[in-house]
């Protein structure tokens, strides 16, 4: 059941990662372009969310309308979206379709349209999302959480900003386009039913004649503020933390993840007992690890009552700083179970294993094996989580609260 | 690739079905009880929302804690969801572990503890719930939206009320259990790779000497206004409208199935067209087909600014009011090219196809199989989708705004 992995970078500097699935009748592909929201200029902030919706606005022979119609006739689901590195494109539909697919995503990505008369339109979509981000408190204050913790412009929302949004030009989406949709640096990875060999050769045709690399992501500039409270009448009180991590290159990876589903990983984990379970102080509450290439972090969040949020906050702080008391036996049995479970659940599914191998391939420069990810969670131990969490002990926490009070975090 | 079902209805009522999915390394069950929100007696409403979590803590021979690491021992992804008719457990683990996790919900189900002392905590989350949607706008519409829109008790919100949830005794719930939770009526199905034999026989011990049948729902009562706003001081404006069409059984169904993907069905589809690409109304736009066994309906929601909220409203019911004009030979195709695309997919999940068979189920008494549906899909037409929308014109409107200003509905 796990599969061999096919891998080619091209001259141009593509690199085209394939696992054939050949007992499914779907094809799921996914595109990295390093063209995410870092590329923003500080002066221009939401370009990435601009042109990830004016892109498939047009491309090749076919105006917008044209395109959407010939999407929509293979049975494609796609998005496009914005990350932090990279615009990610991704589509899945019926294996016989990827052809044709392919053929649409060459023209996306190397002959878009960029029309003119469609950029108000998009602008006053991507001001509406702005905007749109007020009423929603849970994504806000992850939103507000990232921006402090992360330095600039790691922690830019992806959305951007009204006054960057408005200020963009045609000629600055195009300019865009023209320097960041670069084959060196591009990482297309297909998962589902197809032969390899004409899969490349296809890809070769369409992308072949495509050339540059694009630049590194800006360098990291300055942080914010390690506290923050944004003020708002609401019914609930959200509150999100983080604190540093290492990266999914890092030999410590596989015990900080093991950390992270110590706390966040299952039911019994102790963020769900100790705040959920045995405080009923909130219905949601978890953590969450996210990496870059050279950093990552852990990401907490609850949404609680404005009564009880100085205790929810209180709470998870404990439970954060006493990982470094001690790591349970059971516990790691449990998160081993947990990571295995998902594990086996990703491979069957042509969309995860299209967006993993991508992942792995820029984070790490190839493709984890199934055995090798396996091997890592059985190798996990009290000891191994441990040495990991004392090493880099839970500290130094940016806090952000979102709710009608300002709470204590010491 | 589509698989045999198997079907095995026990001396006591109980529906087993079960798609085993010989390729893949994990298995998904999915339990569906005739214990919803519509069960919910007037003065209790949240009754459902309670006994959904209040049913894991404790059963069997384990207590809260215990059943908590029996299920993460397992690497068991799990949930329980309050729907109007029946209450969910859903689980998808590895496949091995398929049968020690059917060993647990048999404890779950038959032989839970309901802990007084932990009503408490249950109850306080369950507020915590009903409270935190006020925060959440665009799921607070569809609430008011549905409230409105079905006669009680299929309008009722899972979450329940405030009051309800504060009336609440353990008997209450004890009693709710002993009455609901019966196998006359409770639809199990399995999908993964697994052998029919051994889970039928397993099934057959486990549950064998339940006994009883659940009521059936309450007859529907009276519904709602027709026109609502909830006035809120936000940054945008929720709109969510509603209209009759046809439930699964019904011969007109794929027909009404096809009729709400050329409004909704992709990038091209009428919504998406008119309100966002053409006017950049909204970012969020979309219809929604929802059944029940007795009647269906299409639910619709936009969320855009205020300023432009009553020509996004205005939009919204043209479009829904031209279906009867016309249908064009390409939508069709388009629409048929989607649902080919999401069934076929929908056949690699292992729980989709669980939820897919218990849902058949319920609604038909059988499981459709995949040729059959694919060759309604095939043999849709724009004849076919006119014919239907004439006969059941788009009109009548449920309409429920949520934002600083009412809206003309006409």
């Amino acid at each position: 059941m796990p599969q061999d992995v096919y891998q080619h970078t091209f001259a141009n500097g593509l690199t085209l990662l394939a696992e054939p699935m050949p007992h499914v009748r779907s094809a799921a592909l996914n595109f990295l372009m390093p063209a995410g929201a870092v590329y923003d200029p500080p002066d221009r902030l939401g370009a990435a969310a601009v042109l990830s919706d004016l892109i498939t606005r047009g491309a090749g022979q076919r105006d917008s309308r044209e395109l959407t119609l010939a999407m929509d006739n293979l049975g494609l689901d796609s998005s496009e979206s914005v990350g932090s590195i990279h615009m990610r494109f991704w589509g899945a539909t019926v294996a016989r379709n990827l052809p044709a697919a392919l053929e649409i995503y060459a023209d996306i990505l190397l002959r878009p349209h960029l029309p003119e008369d469609e950029l108000d339109a998009v602008r006053s979509l991507a001001l509406q999302d702005i905007r749109g981000l007020e009423d929603e408190p849970r994504s806000k204050v992850l939103v507000e959480l990232r921006k402090r913790h992360y330095p600039t412009p790691l922690g830019y929302d992806h959305r951007g900003t009204a006054e960057g949004v408005a200020a963009l030009t045609i000629e600055d989406l195009r300019e865009r386009h023209r320097r960041l949709f670069r084959p060196g640096g591009a990482i297309l990875s297909v998962a589902g039913n197809f032969e390899w060999v004409p899969l490349r050769d296809q890809v070769a045709r369409l992308f072949g004649g495509w050339e540059g690399d694009a630049p590194p992501p800006p360098p990291p500039g300055s942080r914010g503020e390690k506290r923050g409270h944004v003020a708002k009448d609401l019914a609930q009180t959200q509150i999100a933390a983080a604190y540093a991590s290492v990266p999914v290159g890092d030999p410590d990876y596989y015990a900080a993840m093991g950390a992270v589903h110590v706390l966040s990983g299952g039911m019994s984990a102790r963020l769900f007992t100790e705040v959920r379970e045995k405080r009923a102080l909130c219905y949601s509450v978890w953590a969450s690890y996210q990496t870059f290439k050279d950093r990552a972090s852990v990401l907490c969040y609850a949404g609680t009552t404005n009564e009880r949020a100085q205790e929810t906050l209180d709470v998870l702080l404990r439970e954060l700083r006493r990982l470094p008391e001690g790591i349970e036996a059971e516990e790691v049995e449990r998160v081993q179970a947990g990571l295995k479970s998902s594990l086996i659940m990703q491979q069957e599914s042509t969309s995860a294993r299209a967006l993993a191998m991508a992942s792995d391939w820029y984070n790490l420069g190839r493709v984890r094996s199934f055995d090798e990810i396996q091997a890592a969670v059985n190798d996990l131990s009290p000891q191994s989580i441990l040495a990991h969490v004392r090493r880099l002990p839970p500290a130094d926490f940016t806090i952000v609260t979102l709710g009608p009070k300002a709470l204590e975090a010491n």
